[in-house]
């Protein structure tokens, strides 16, 4: 079984915390223990795992990710001109695992799973799949 | 069961779409329903998922990963020369997971999977697994 | 069945080899076939993979990965001044998977797995997770 969550990203360069909805996504797969994939099906876009208290960690990984892998560049040919979101999309992953014991994700006290939008605002979509019993 | 798939690399830097590849090893494992993970053990090079339609967009990825890891550093020490390689491996990833259902791989619309040389040519391997029933 | 491996970091930047802790997790927890997840259940550290035989390698992909994402930079806005440590987080990811076969890992020849400390010393952890049979 697979659930799909549905993110609606408002800006261009997003962190949006999906931690609570692939928590829902789980008790409703109802697979107690295993791992859990949270996958998306875009190209300028990712998934990546953070911090979730201060909201200027996701601020300034969006920042530096700018700085790094700029936006305009002279030298890209791709004529969507969205080349950036698609090299951050590499970098950061479209998926990340997640353990699973007693139908819950283990997790550190810090850490959430946040959906990156590269290239929005757009309707996007994750996936969460569990293998295990 | 584990499914070896061959990749020969003809460029120093070249990302090679091993979609249909890593399809038809799936076929071959015959598990339906799971979790499929595309593995790499080598350390020069990489696995990722993005783009399948314009190919200025890998060739875009792969520019902009030189400009930011460039392949001459006079700072590096490693005595094989290298270590740009060896960072790209590991920021990029040896491996994806992509889910799998009815014998098919969900994946989105404009995404595929890629083989990346980083320091090629050379004739590589990637490893095909599939957990689930 | 969960294994928890104690990683206690020396510096405030290092790869640490764990290959070998990692193996013994494996068999500690007797699943023979499958896929195992090594994970770090924090965001200021991660997993990766990649070669074993010359320290420099590691050396050169700490020394790239300040270059691109230092840890001074005046933009930052997060008040525990970390932020390089997240970003790298991000980057390289909090977990790697790797097949099992016969109770062993399959990796390549120069392949094993780091754990990698972007902002010690500090008493950090691993989770060792197989699924498969």
């Amino acid at each position: 079984m697979i659930r799909e969550i549905s993110v609606p990203t408002h800006k261009h360069t997003e962190f949006i915390n999906i931690g609570r909805q692939v928590q829902n996504a789980v008790k409703e797969i109802g697979v107690k223990d295993g791992i859990c994939l949270v996958y998306t099906p875009h190209t300028t876009a990712a998934i990546t795992i953070n911090e979730d208290a201060d909201p200027d960690v996701t601020r300034d990984i969006m920042m530096e990710l700018e700085k790094a892998f700029p936006w305009n560049d002279i030298d890209y040919r791709h004529n969507e001109g969205n080349s950036a979101a698609h090299i951050k999309s590499s970098l950061v992953g479209a998926s990340v695992m997640v353990i699973m014991e007693n139908g819950k994700l283990i997790q550190g006290t810090w850490q959430t799973i946040y959906f990156c939008e590269f290239d929005g605002p757009r309707n996007r979509k994750v996936y969460v799949k569990i293998v295990g019993k």
